[in-house]
């Protein structure tokens, strides 16, 4: 995704611009404004606006928590206590907004995530463009044998060109004769909320999207897990590279805590704690089921 | 969309063993749980569970306003006060579960509904049917010339015919790659989550779908309006009649309010003012932009 | 609420130091940005952050309807067919954070709107301080005789006299209570959070808020409402102040089309155009009953 | 709260009169359906509607994974699974409705979760009755002096005597003066909108609550947690169980992963993977702060 001349003209001319305002800024996000990152063959992700920073949510936490938190020393100290605690109402105090450009199916996985602002292109009232997603040739996998919503292992040479030249094949003669249904020449075109209907799943949207810090960890907690989609996943991680530049002691306890971290259940609990003391446990005395222990096991790396 | 015999079995079954409950029930709608209502050519809406009634809306009104509410001297008055009145929370105490089959491409408008509770079909886990919507000929329409987000006349036989067509065999020829290409024959299927790419957004999916019946109502105020596509207003015309049967009371009070009445700016408002009194008025001294005149008059009828 | 020397001090140094931002900037609200607002006898609102303005409305608007909205010729026009035909995503695109005091019987009617962001004082955490809402005594008023929910005439010299005495020992000696409970002198003090339920509804608390324009809209319009309660509705006053400065298009569109305008029934649009005609419309061939025809003529003004 | 014998006969004739429906029937929590369960000293919760139940939750997965949920042999262990997974929206999918009568100071917490239905008893509306919540003489407990959003242990007789003391008689005077300023006899009554603003904190209001269940697992891990205000923990304990009777399989996953379990983070992880190959660990070599590793002990038992 190359950026056209056009596109890059108008991003320079929006940074060069700089305004004077008396509300908190954040240096490290500044620098991501209006740039975009590519990400797919086509897509990408781009800071269109932000509020807050990592001491508007300590300034939140001290309205909450009036004179007590005097007592905890620093920002960052406070931000790693409310992040452990689930204090969240704090986190919700910072806001940020993208444009996205990426594939339909992964929009539909997207949107699941109720909390947030959307305004996406409208295909009833404009054209959209011929862009498809076509996977890099290593990522044509395989289904996963092990998991039904997953993955496995690439495609070998011929197989991945065959899927790959399926996909580039279809995508445009959908693209053809989405063209040729709405063409007025010689025609009554069709209207574009019908004509529509034909494009696959792979071609971009784009959208405006707008959320706050809390539920955009929540979002990338689950989209930038391993078990996530690899299409979503990579854009996770992109906005992931953001949120750290952005509000850095936030995204620092959100790894550690979230991503890095682990979720016990009472009898995994359990298990540690005699574990720790030196006992032998099996899945036979575990109080966990076979798949249970499995995870477990694959937890704490025993 | 003829239910399978299997279908229609598992239908039968579902409703032959009534069961004593204390709940509130509403008969109008226990004569639809379950049965599937037919729309579109593969798609149906069926009430899977509901709870509440006309009563539990005055129910929770009363406790709200004590002893006051005894002043309304029924039910539909009541409902109607509340309704004309924007007190939405009492209508938030009823709540719907409906199961609907729809192309994606409506699934994609009705998803931006964020205030429900939704589960899909997973096309990463599972392998979609070869269902897709296909328009009955006199639904195939131009695009229309004054409303960019809108259609017009039906298109002429012929168009309509290569339309159709076109439609008929992009989307078979969708779904015999996309079996192809998960096809475990002589090679290693392609991940379900990457097969589905390739299938046009005229595929059916289903979901469950729970709304509360203020958040309902606004859904269908918005779909079953005439300016909403087509094909997604059917659904809401289908669960209009269904919501008509469970809260009778509750959805004329809709229905006259919302569904069959009109908002007035304060400009319009002033020329009805002036108009009642005898006064004639025309768009110079109305205040109101060319456009906006012209919407009023087709309100007004004047 | 004269400001203290040390609060009048922090706000200086806030606006004295504006740092460069490529954000969009609205310069009508960066005049507000800290500066407390006074609402009733000890309260106030202040902006402490925004996002967006009218600008960042049309850019997400045309995002979604791409080329078409180049028909629409300005901002305000296009903000204003958003606004008129319930397009509310783009005004969710901006965001404000307010700080605000408020006695806590007004706090428990604004946190019934659910969709925003809010970091309160803490009472379990935190003590309070001495200061209670005592209304002016032109606003000691008597309960309406016409409506259970609303206030009627001032009281009188002596009754709101003996009224603000009530009120004003009642909150000192509660406050004398609370301060006695949890001393420490000479007695192991009693938990905050449970000093902190003998003190009346009238203490002042305060909050961070956060919310998108849609949702402020629709508070505002609920509140800065006649009907609403005087103590909330001077609050939403001041914030409809603040956001004609802020987003001037959004609020001319919000102030025409929703505060000043009318809703009107099937029933009641049936008779305007009846009345346009020249009909004349009494109540018995209205199809309204004797309230919603009372209501309607003050609508219509007839 | 001996349930008036008016009461005790409404809930007699609610509960003597079975109608069939064709809905999921969830005998457990129809056992509980209308009864009061008491709650402090006036309080009560009462389970007024609900629906689905642990079949509806597996239905709803059913619908998502389509057949390759067939692999997971049975409802326990699939809830299980998801509960594990964060696949929350199935528990979406059962809803409760709750009458809940309690005080306003934990109302005011209560009300902060934000996904759910409420309304509220007005008291710009109706006139307030006079129960205040007086702390049982082992609750009145000394601030803590390690947490300072906490309660340390229960004051000595004579402390508690007079605490409680001066909760009773305040809260008496500001009832005796709210009826004298409401009184309409030789005088005007003030309006109950204002005259509500005497009353304090430990009065008793009453809602209808109704919330999905993935929702109040949400409130029950954060309310019925050991540091929840007791006040509001001993309405999380009587719902928990209400819950457990009405969705076993749901709530013992709920109690297992979320109420027993505990969260580690990346360096508590790290830490219990190199205990349990016999690595001694200390604060020193553990990435921890002094007082993540105080609470990370108490987590692991070591």
């Amino acid at each position: 995704m190359p950026l056209s001349p056009e596109q890059q003209a108008e991003i320079d001319e929006l940074r060069s611009n700089p305004q004077p305002t008396l509300r908190a800024v954040a240096p490290g996000i500044e620098a991501h404004l209006y740039k975009a990152r590519q990400v797919l063959d086509h897509g990408f992700v781009r800071v269109v606006d932000y509020m807050g920073d990592d001491a508007a949510i300590c300034q939140a936490a001290r309205v909450s928590y009036g004179r007590g938190t005097k007592s905890v020393q620093n920002d960052e100290g406070l931000i790693r206590y409310l992040m452990r605690h689930w204090h969240s109402t704090p986190f919700e105090m910072c806001e940020i907004k993208l444009h996205v450009k990426l594939p339909v199916f992964v929009a539909r996985q997207w949107i699941r995530h109720r909390t947030a602002n959307v305004n996406e292109y409208s295909a009833r009232y404009s054209i959209l463009d011929r862009e498809f997603y076509i996977p890099a040739p290593d990522h044509v996998a395989a289904q996963s044998e092990i998991n039904n919503q997953g993955r496995g292992a690439a495609l070998e040479g011929e197989e991945a060109a065959r899927v790959l030249d399926i996909l580039k094949s279809d995508s445009d003669r959908a693209y053809d004769n989405y063209e040729a249904m709405i063409s007025q020449d010689d025609q009554q075109g069709l209207a574009r909320e019908l004509a529509r209907m034909n494009l696959p799943a792979n071609i971009y949207t784009q959208w405006y999207w707008k959320v706050d810090l809390h539920n955009l960890f929540h979002f990338l907690r689950l989209r930038a897990d391993s078990h996530a989609q690899y299409e979503i996943r990579v854009y996770a991680d992109a906005i992931c590279e953001m949120v750290a530049d952005w509000v850095p002691f936030a995204y620092r306890a959100f790894s550690d805590y979230q991503l890095g971290g682990a979720q016990l259940s009472a009898a995994a609990l359990d298990c540690v704690q005699r574990m720790v003391k030196g006992e032998a446990v099996a899945q036979e005395n575990s109080g966990m089921s076979a798949r249970e222990w499995r995870e477990f096991q694959e937890t704490v790396g025993s």
